[in-house]
């Protein structure tokens, strides 16, 4: 039976077809995918969905089961690159309906005023607020009404023996072996998967943990029920000392992340007792201390996060595995990336898959070739973007060149791209939309110097004019 | 008992006194060091001599009942650093009795020519050539008679507990748990107790392969029993696509090593019967074919070895524990400052504990802060000799440039000094070194400048001046 040619199968198959025809697939044919995490059930859903068996080996318990708000909750930006891949597996419309479009930043300065910086050209070109958990809970709905899927939780990857082809997990019922046709590791940023298959590779890592924290937070919608904020907007309370940023719900609340150096003055290290935490929030965000009457409930209660970057090689092993998601290049936050280049992982790997049917190890060669450059520049941007979400969107040259960007955009929509549309609102590979970008600057620094030449020259013949 | 401040033992203690002394201190007030290699067993010695009564547990047997050339056995060049770790432990002299000075590199040029190139301007700036080997056995020897000092083979680090500061280890007989006063990590590239230690830190980690691998050839002495190229030198084929380095031995033999990329055209991959490795041999190093009868027999039974290296952060925990060596800082070998980087590791420790007595974490904040900036400035000096040593030394300009730096340094021996010297002739930190380089780098092109504009003048004024 050759899985690569199946026909797609029907995702709404009823649980008693779906166990007859999942248990028809011989083990060795099957897919196992290691993490049941956001790119791990995606990739298992359009596995799934281009006719391949697939089992999803996840080390936590189900998290639909766990009640209340399992798992890191942070709220993500939704854009292009993943919308790409929810339309592949037939989900977008279901995803966009539970969202909030976010149109643009709202910028809140210190002395409480606003500035709104739109995301893009037009309404088309905007992100979509969406609940982590909530869309997660959605691919592992679909993925476990697919026929050719089987979900297992609370399996713990212990060992991958690349030579046997086999993986073994850790269950509460003590070790179980799998034999798949191939491996994907999806199991994110602390990847065991990764961890085991480049074990006696020449493998380089790099990674890089952020000097800065995050804490969550919710600013709660008025006693109207509405937000007290723009609603359908991204807000950035920009400092240089620190940081918020929220996404909105469609309760009227909004989620808040406050981003904070864990050492140093004013940092997680220092502001511990209620007096010290409403101290940090009046001094930086004055604005914000009358809207957030659960702060210190919730600052208690709420762990903070630590970020890491990281970037790794190979990703590929053979034809016998691949890793996708943050198990091969976990990004900061701060360009909005995560979910969406993990997303895009899933679809380059798909088409990857489908353009080299039967050569398994052809299309994870060319998957790896296709990805990892640009994820590597992923990487460098999503660094890059925590300097000007902190301190450039103040800047009244920052701004200015946003909007020039937008105005050149509007006059040539096809030929003159700001780099966060293209990242955000297309889907060109992150280091051509980096070089195009610097492209672009390049043409804007020699107009200025032209225009400058231009002036001066002006100036000088006026003078001359008048001196005559 | 404060044993920071114990009197300096006489490493030539005999062993029933050695046992006596050893099995007083209380295990609590002992100090655990992880990996018995040159760094370990260097740390073992000096810090025993300093007082310190040491546990030294290393994973593989007691090398020196290995027989043969157990372990990793490229040859060393000791600089000024390693030098000066020698002499701290009272080591030098004897370590010099068995190496052989090497004055400066010669070039093999394709054509069989050769130039030679001091290492230094006078003969008190020479790398010595040593046998790994023989010096750790030497480290050994030492530090087994030194009465504070237990030597623990067969130790395979299995956890470390932060918390409750005990060591693990896996042997024959089961596992053993050590509770040191603190422990060290230097145990390699591949640190077991790196891992353990960073474990639940925002550790920062790179780690890079070389896309080049290595083999170990030797190059006899001749049927005189004399050298067959000059003995006193390190000997260089450089090709852009291949390399051989020499380390001379003080039987006429030189340990040569060859690095080829692993994959490609000419590499490891393609060259492994008989008929290619003579091809590769004789297409670029014709000069050495008839030297090497032994060839293909050598080539068949040395494996191929590769180079990585790493960065981290953090060195230290606490008051618990430190790392060093390649532990913390692996390095290519193209700078041959592996080993003197490491003894140097070892120096700035002991002075930093001498430093600080009584107050171990600030001794650990204060060799980290003093050394991590510089080993990663070496790791970056250590990548860009791979080029210099396989390309730039062939270059004219590069050859004009060193002479002038030499002479340059004849001139002012100490206002000008060429890199090289600085990292091997001297302890300046590596930091330092570099950015010292890089103004006399600054001042040489503002002088070719103004001399070039000189010149211009000087043609200017002389054809005004004919033309008149």
């Amino acid at each position: 039976m050759n899985l690569h040619t199946r026909e797609h199968a029907d995702g709404s198959a009823s649980l008693g077809k779906a166990e007859t025809i999942a248990s028809d697939t011989p083990a060795s044919e099957r897919i196992a995918i290691v993490g049941g995490g956001l790119a791990g059930s995606m990739l298992t859903l359009a596995l799934a969905q281009k006719g391949y068996a697939v089992d999803l080996y996840e080390r936590q318990p189900d998290p639909r089961t766990q009640g209340g708000r399992a798992g890191r909750s942070i709220n993500l930006g939704l854009s292009k690159r993943g919308m790409q891949a929810l339309e592949m597996v037939g989900l977008l419309q279901t995803v966009l309906d539970t969202a909030v479009v976010m149109s643009g930043r709202v910028i809140h300065a210190p002395d409480g005023s606003t500035r709104y910086q739109p995301y893009g050209k037009d309404a088309s070109e905007v992100l979509h607020s969406i609940d982590r958990n909530q869309l997660g809970h959605l691919l592992l709905d679909h993925a476990e009404r697919h026929p050719q899927v089987r979900l297992h939780f609370g399996h713990r990857l212990a060992q991958v023996d690349k030579a046997a082809r086999t993986v073994e997990f850790e269950t509460a019922q003590g070790r179980v072996v799998a034999h798949p046709q191939w491996m994907v590791g999806a199991d994110g940023a602390f990847s065991s998967a990764r961890r085991e298959l480049q074990r006696g590779e020449r493998a380089n890592y790099h990674q890089e943990y952020l000097e800065w924290g995050y804490k969550e937070l919710t600013l709660a919608p008025g006693a109207d029920g509405q937000s007290v904020i723009e609603l359908t907007a991204l807000h950035v309370w920009p400092r240089s000392h620190c940081l918020f940023v929220s996404h909105p719900n469609r309760d009227g609340s909004h989620t808040l992340t406050l981003f904070l150096p864990f050492e140093g003055e004013d940092s997680f290290a220092t502001v511990r007792t209620p007096e010290e935490i409403t101290a940090l929030i009046s001094k930086y965000f004055p604005d914000l201390v009358r809207l957030l009457p659960g702060l210190i409930e919730e600052w208690m209660k709420h762990p903070v996060g630590s970020l890491i970057t990281t970037r790794t090689a190979p990703w590929t092993f053979g034809d016998w595995a691949v890793l996708v998601g943050d198990a091969c290049h976990a990004v900061y936050p701060f360009y909005g990336q995560g979910m969406n280049s993990a997303f895009e992982d899933c679809c380059t790997l798909v088409s990857a898959l489908s353009a080299n049917q039967g050569d398994t190890a052809a299309a994870f060669h060319a998957y790896e070739q296709a990805r990892r450059q640009h994820t590597d520049v992923l990487c460098e941007l999503s660094k890059e973007n925590f300097v000007e979400l902190r301190k450039k969107v103040q800047s009244p040259w920052f701004v200015a060149r946003k909007r020039l960007d937008i105005a050149l955009n509007r006059l040539w929509p096809k030929r003159w791209l700001p780099l966060y549309s293209m990242i955000a609102h297309t889907t060109m590979p992150y280091g051509e939309a980096r070089a195009r970008a610097r492209q672009q600057d390049a043409i804007l620094l020699g107009s200025a110097k032209a225009l400058a030449a231009v002036a001066v020259c002006g100036v000088a013949a006026a003078a001359w004019w008048w001196l005559r």
